[in-house]
C-alpha cells in the first residue's frame, strides 16, 4: 500500500495484479537475455555497445533500489518508482500542503493541478524563491529538453505546461536549453540531425504558448559558440567538479567519451544568470528556479554543490514524477517506441487506437467482475493520463469514484481519455502550424527580454 | 656520447661534470623530500595538492625514461632529454637532410637556422604538406601559447620566430590559440587574470612582426563563445576520445577536474580548417601544419588519431627541442622563476647580470685548465642560447672552435651572448611598445584574412 500521485488517493494493489506483473517481469528478463546475451540485473544496464542503455549507473544504484538518473529510469518494484523514497535518497523536500498554500498566497493564484495532484511533488529551496519574491526580488525560470528525435510525446509537454503556468503567475523571464550537444554525444546521431531536432522540438515548445518577449530558447550547439559569458560559466563549473564526482553522480566510466564526462557543466551553466548577460544585464545574483522531471536532479545536485564555490547562487528546483508509458507506470516513456505514448503528431484515429489497444487497464477481466470489485485507478494508465490532462478536479474525482466502484467500465474510461486528448492534441497541432521558422529564429536569438534587472 | 642540437656537433661529456650533476641531483632529491614529504621518483610527481606538478604522467612514463608531456619535462639522465629516443617513443620522424633540402627547394629559401641546427628536429607528415604545396594546394599554420603569466621569456619566442619564417616563405594564413581556459583550469588563477595574460602575451607575439592581414590570434575564452563551428569541432573530438585514452596520453586521474579531462579537444579543434569559417569559407580540407615544442605532441597525437574518424584531415607537425633554462639543459624553463631565463622585459643590465651570474658554464674551473682542455659547448648555456639567437653560421662555428680549444674564455663567451641578447630584447621592447590595444583587438577579431580558399 503506498501513495501515488495525489495525497488523497490511497489504493490497495490486489494480489492478482502483482502476480501478473511479476509474470510480465519474468518474461521480460528472458527477452532481455535473448537480446543482449546477458543476465538482467536490476539497475545494471548491459554493456555499452548495446542501445538499451547509454550509461552505467552509479554503483550504489545496483543494489535493487529504483534506478533514476538522466538516462535510465526503472523501478525495482512492480509498484513503480517510490517517490517518497526518492525524496529521502536525493535529499530534496516534499511539496507539502504548507508550501502549496504559500505558492497560492504569493502568486495570488490557485495552484496548478500538477501541484494539487502531486505531479510536481518535490522541491529544493522553493521557500527561498518565495521569500525573495515577496520582497520584490524577481527570479527566472530555466527548463530544457534533449532533442533526441523530431517526435515529441504528450509527456514531454509536462515541464513546459507547468513552466508556462509559473511564468504566467510570476511574470518572469524563462530560458529553455535544447541540449543538442548532449544528444550528439550520447546517441548515434550527427550534429546536423541533433540541431534539426532542436528546431523541430522548439516549434512544439513554442506552440505551448510562450511569449517571445519573455522567453529565450537556445541550442547548446549555437549558444555555446555565441556567448563568451556562457562558456566562462561552463569552464568555472568544469574546474570545480572532478571525474570522481561525475562518476559518483552519473555513473560515468573510464570508457565514456570526454564529451559526456564534461557535459554536466553545460547543463549546469544556465542555472546562473550571468550566463545570459543580454537578459540580466550582467547581474549574477538573479535567483533561478528549475522545473524538471526528477531524473534531471543529479545535474542540479552537482550544480548546487559547485555554485557557492564559484561565488554564484544555488538554483532552486521543482521536481515532477515521470509521465507513465501507455503500457504502465513502471518506466519512463521512450520516444523511439511509437506505441509507448501519444505523440504530438498523432491523428485522432491514432490516439483512439493507441489508447484502446495499448493503455494498460486497471479494470477487471470481465464486466461482471469489474462491476462487482471495481477498477484500480492507481495502475490504470487512462486514469493516470487524466490526472495530467483533465483539469476539472470534480470531474476527475467523479471518474475515480465510478471506476473504483465499478460503475465506470474500462472502455468508458478510455473514451473519456480519448475525448480529452483528441481536441488537446488537435489544438496543439493547430498552434504548431502557426509557428514559422522566423518565429523560431526570433525565440532563439540572444537578445534582451521585456524585463529590467 | 650523443648528438645535441646540430648534426655536426658531437661532444663528449667529461666524467667530472657527470659526477657534479649527479651530486646536484641527489641534493635536489633531499630538498624534494623536505618540501613534499614524499620520496622522489623520476617521472612520478607528488600528490596533486602540491604545486610542483599539476598532473600525474602516463603510467608508462614512471619507469625512468624522460618525462615529456605538456605539463612536465624532466630528463632521467644528466645528459638532458634524449630527443632521438623521443622520436622513437612518440613515433614521429626525424627532420633529416633530405627533408631540409626539400623544404629549401619548395620554399625557394635557405632553411631557417632553427632547422639547420636541429632546433626543429622532428616532424609528422611534413612531406605531405610539401607534396600538396607543390601542386598549388595551400595550407595554414597553427601554433599557440598558454598564457600563464604576463611575463614571457626568450624561449617562448622560439615557435613564433619560426612560425613567422614559415608564414613568410610559404605565404599562408596563421591561427594562434591562446589557451587561457587551460591556464584557468590548471593554475590558481581567475578567468580575468588568464584573459588579461592573453592580451599581454598577444602583444609580445604581435611584436614578432606578424601581419594582421594574415594572422588570427584568439583567446579560447572568447572564441569558444564566438564560433559555433569551433564548438562543433570541439564536440566532435570530445565524442571520439574516451577518458581511458586521455588517461593514457596525458596521465589524467580520477581526481582531475572534468575541465582538464575534456580540454584536449579544445587544443585539437584549431587543427581543422572548418573551425575558422571566416578564414577558410567553410572549407574543411585545408591542411594544417603545427610548429610547436615536442611537449605539445601528445595533444596532436590524439588529434591525428581522431581526425579520420570525424572525416577531417590529420594535422602535420614540426617539433622543436626545449629551450634550456639558464641553469642548464636538463629541464624546460619556468616562467615563475625570474632567474631561470631572460625575460622579454629585462633591461640590458638585468640581461648582463643574469647571463654572468646564472648561465651554466661549460668552461673549466681555472683559466689555466680552460686554456689547456677547452670548454664544453654541449652543456654551456651561453653557447646553447647563441645557437638559437646568433644567425651567422660562420661566427657560431668560430665561437665553438675557440671555446672548445680553450682560446675563448667563459667570460668572453658570455659577453658575446649578452651583446647578442641586449639589442634583440631592446628591439623587441621597442616593437612591443608600438603595439596598441586597438591592434590587439584587430588581430583577435574573427574576420576573413587576405587569402582566397
Amino acid at each position: 500500500m503506498r501513495q501515488y500521485l495525489s495525497s488523497n488517493m490511497i489504493v490497495l494493489v490486489p494480489q492478482a495484479e502483482i502476480d501478473a506483473a511479476v509474470q510480465l517481469l519474468l518474461k521480460l528478463k528472458v527477452d532481455y537475455k535473448q537480446m543482449t546475451g546477458q543476465d538482467y540485473k536490476a539497475g545494471c544496464p548491459p554493456s555499452e555497445n548495446l542501445i538499451v542503455s547509454n550509461n552505467g549507473p552509479a554503483a550504489d544504484d545496483c543494489d535493487g533500489e529504483d534506478l533514476v538518473d538522466p538516462w535510465n529510469v526503472s523501478a525495482s518494484s512492480t509498484k513503480g518508482v517510490d517517490y517518497d523514497k526518492l525524496i529521502v535518497r536525493f535529499g530534496s523536500s516534499k511539496i507539502d500542503k504548507e508550501l502549496l498554500e504559500r505558492i497560492e498566497k504569493v502568486s495570488g493564484q490557485r495552484a496548478h493541478h500538477f501541484l494539487r495532484r502531486g505531479i510536481f511533488f518535490s522541491h529544493r529551496d522553493m521557500h527561498q524563491i518565495l521569500d525573495a519574491y515577496e520582497k520584490h526580488k524577481s527570479f527566472y525560470l530555466y527548463t530544457g529538453r534533449g532533442p533526441s528525435s523530431e517526435a515529441m510525446h504528450v509527456g514531454h509537454l509536462i515541464p513546459f505546461i507547468f513552466t508556462k503556468w509559473l511564468q504566467d503567475v510570476f511574470d518572469i523571464p524563462l530560458v529553455i536549453q535544447m541540449t543538442d550537444d548532449e544528444k550528439y554525444l550520447w546517441k548515434d546521431l550527427t550534429l546536423e540531425e541533433c540541431h534539426r531536432f532542436t528546431v523541430e522540438n522548439a516549434k512544439d515548445i513554442i506552440a505551448c504558448g510562450f511569449d517571445v518577449n519573455k522567453t529565450f530558447i537556445f541550442s547548446d550547439l549555437d549558444y555555446m559558440g555565441a556567448s563568451p559569458q556562457f562558456y566562462r560559466n561552463v569552464v568555472k563549473v568544469q574546474k570545480h567538479v572532478t571525474f570522481n564526482q561525475v562518476k559518483g553522480i552519473f555513473g560515468f566510466t573510464d570508457s565514456d567519451c570526454i564529451g559526456k564526462i564534461s557535459f554536466p557543466a553545460i547543463q549546469a551553466a544556465p542555472s546562473f544568470s550571468s550566463s545570459f548577460p543580454q537578459i540580466f544585464g550582467g547581474k549574477k545574483d538573479v535567483p533561478c528556479l528549475i522545473p524538471c522531471a526528477i531524473d534531471q536532479d543529479p545535474y542540479f545536485r552537482m550544480t548546487r554543490d559547485v555554485a557557492p564555490r564559484i561565488g554564484l547562487l544555488k538554483p532552486a528546483l521543482l521536481h515532477s514524477t515521470f509521465f507513465p508509458a501507455l503500457q504502465g507506470a513502471q518506466t519512463k516513456m521512450s520516444a523511439s517506441d511509437p506505441n509507448s505514448s501519444i505523440f504530438l503528431t498523432d491523428t485522432p484515429k491514432q490516439i483512439k487506437n493507441k489508447v484502446n489497444k495499448h493503455a494498460f487497464s486497471g479494470g477487471k477481466d470481465t464486466v461482471e467482475e469489474h462491476r462487482k470489485y471495481g477498477g484500480n485507478t492507481e495502475v490504470d494508465v487512462s486514469f493516470l493520463y487524466l490526472t495530467f490532462f483533465l483539469e476539472d478536479d470534480e470531474k476527475l474525482e467523479k471518474i475515480k469514484e465510478d471506476y473504483t466502484s465499478g460503475a465506470l467500465l474500462t472502455g468508458e474510461l478510455k473514451k473519456i481519455l480519448i475525448e480529452t486528448l483528441q481536441p488537446m492534441i488537435a489544438q496543439h497541432q493547430e498552434r504548431r502550424k502557426q509557428v514559422t521558422d522566423e518565429m523560431v529564429q526570433q525565440f532563439m536569438t540572444p537578445r534582451p527580454l521585456n524585463f529590467k534587472f
